[in-house]
């Protein structure tokens, strides 16, 4: 802890996550007087302080972004402009992209800190988690410079996930299970077709409802085909420290009926999807034959090794069947907590809720470098 | 952040949540080689280390406890003790002490940081609980040589509560309401008297139920007083800016009879406690004819600024009804989030998870001291 140090930010991707970013951002520099905000970066353009310090105006980064002339910037060119500012910097990537995600491993070792909401660089190929852990702070280390590394939001936005598995496993704990809902689509869509009390609308008719109220990615079949929940599971399998090779190292369920996936357009899909309704009506029909409810559903068993994406029958009794809204829930089982899980439920997606995660990570990190 | 830097840690208190944290200090110890444990201190006797690096054995600790021949320290001997030692110390207090919780101002103005599950020193006077923040390090003061303070486990043990609540506060969110069952001890008494299914037992015999079973302080009034609940009230009340004075500033619900107040013993208190069953079955009978059951909750109400803690009634379906054995179960309704509120739920007591949450806050400060 060294005293009245300035910690420069850099920020790529300012729409929807990146906005409520920079807005929190504002909010935290009347706190944090050392904060100064060096680049503002887009796919179009970007926006370069001059001096590092004061740096950007928080207050008019929008209009200052518009009027600007200045180019976009390579991945290369904004480690190059970070690196040639001499002080603590901090890399908020509030993209998806899988190419800023292959940098992290460099920026680390160049000694700046990076945090994100992006699941991309968490849960691609193991070399890459590798390389990002290997080029990371470690307190095993005896020297380095090294970037440290925060990506709460990759799993469940702001909920408390990543930071309470690191305390439970840093602290000596063992975790057995992590089981829950990891999608806010999926809990949307399932809490709305397989109501705990009613009978719900045709599958068909709640995936239109989900689009058209803004739930599902722009082509539905991003969420169906459950890939965003295998991600989310081998990011949390990963710190348990299992090494999953990829999201195609274990059964992932897709939601997708087989002769849609060859479908060209997401409208296409849609128009389609009413004949398969069928199917779906029969599942949830079985699982209510046994007092039961279904929903799509992740788990690792850590000690066997196996992680599982797909539907799963629950009682209307357990906390994943009462779900609400679009909320995500993530029950630990641990050796310490015993036969009751820790579990930590809430909204899972949206852009403030993200956001508010890397925040807390960024504040996180100001407290490790000042 | 610097380099090689050497944590030189203290503890007070080597009993229950003590002994566990020592357990679980050894395994931080593999992954963090610069800690050095230089003192525990017994209300009996001490043990302090000779040389501060590499300090006391984490392996042998209990047996040099037991052969050690050092007197216990005071208060003032063990600031001084700490003082001598070059170097950052941190302080861990697993004691509920409230001379201890005194002298944490000082302490922090050494620049000795706190790590503690003490609620005695955040819920006790107003007074007490400023001084504590204004000796403490902030990011606005522009040099210091403060100690931080950490006190997770001073509510819901290991669960993140208070890292949650302060997340949301540091990043902009404004937490409107918090409602929680915040006592292991009211949680299974009240699961059991007045399960979501069946009729349950009559109080007085739930009551010593619990006793039997170590769910109680050995003089169960000191749970069913409701003070408990109303210490990690203040707590939270205080994090969200709220200047509660004490306990005594709010409605806090005693479940015991007015007329066993003023009995002597614990154990007098349980042979007349089932005289007094009818009005507590009068409350759970009232209650289900609204198909409801009744619950021990606490709640602070942001914006009104109403702090309460005593008996409510809940539908069947919500969270707080579905609770099991003896979990805590915290819901934080904030602008953010919306209508469904954030909830952290699990084992709220009990020296593992207590230990955890010391563990995990003393991870926390190393990490911005080293």
């Amino acid at each position: 802890m060294s005293e009245g140090n300035q910690v420069y930010i850099a920020v790529i991707g300012a729409g929807g996550v990146g906005r409520h970013f920079l807005h929190q951002l504002t909010h935290l520099t009347h706190t944090h007087p050392n904060l100064s905000l060096i680049l503002i970066s887009r796919t179009s353009k970007s926006l370069r302080a001059t001096d590092p310090s004061p740096g950007l105006s928080l207050s008019t980064w929008e209009a200052d972004l518009a009027a600007s002339k200045q180019s976009p910037l390579t991945i290369s060119q904004t480690i190059h402009f970070l690196t040639e500012t001499h002080g603590h910097c901090i890399l908020v990537d509030n993209t998806s992209s899988p190419e800023v995600a292959n940098a992290y491993p460099e920026i680390l070792r160049r000694g700046i800190s990076v945090v994100t909401p992006n699941k991309k660089a968490f849960s691609s190929d193991l070399a890459l988690w590798k390389a990002i852990q290997e080029s990371s702070y470690r307190p095993t280390t005896p020297y380095n410079t090294r970037g440290l590394v925060y990506h709460e939001s990759s799993v469940g936005a702001g909920l408390p996930i990543i930071s309470t598995l690191k305390d439970l496993i840093d602290t000596g704990d063992k975790v057995k299970k992590i089981e829950g809902v990891f999608s806010g689509t999926m809990s949307f869509l399932f809490n709305n077709f397989a109501p705990l009390e009613g009978k719900g609308g045709k599958w068909s008719a709640e995936v239109t409802k989900a689009k058209e109220a803004g739930y599902t990615e722009p082509d539905p079949r991003d969420d169906l085909n459950g890939v965003d929940v295998a991600r989310k599971l081998v990011i949390l399998a990963r710190i348990c420290g299992l090494e999953v090779e990829n999201t195609d190292a274990f059964p992932v369920q897709s939601l997708i009926p087989k002769e849609l996936e060859g479908v060209g357009s997401g409208e296409e899909f849609m128009e389609k999807l009413p004949g398969y309704d069928r199917s779906m009506e029969e599942v949830k029909n079985e699982a209510e034959k046994k007092g039961k409810v279904v929903r799509f559903v992740g788990s690792i068993d850590v000690e066997r090794k196996a992680l599982k994406v797909g539907l799963e029958e629950f009682d209307k009794g357990h906390p994943i069947a009462g779900l609400k809204g679009s909320d995500n829930i993530i029950s630990f089982y641990t050796e310490r907590y015993g036969s009751n899980p820790l579990i930590v439920q809430g909204a899972g997606a949206g852009g403030a809720v993200t956001a508010m995660g890397v925040t807390a990570d960024l504040i996180k990190v100001i407290q490790r470098l000042s």
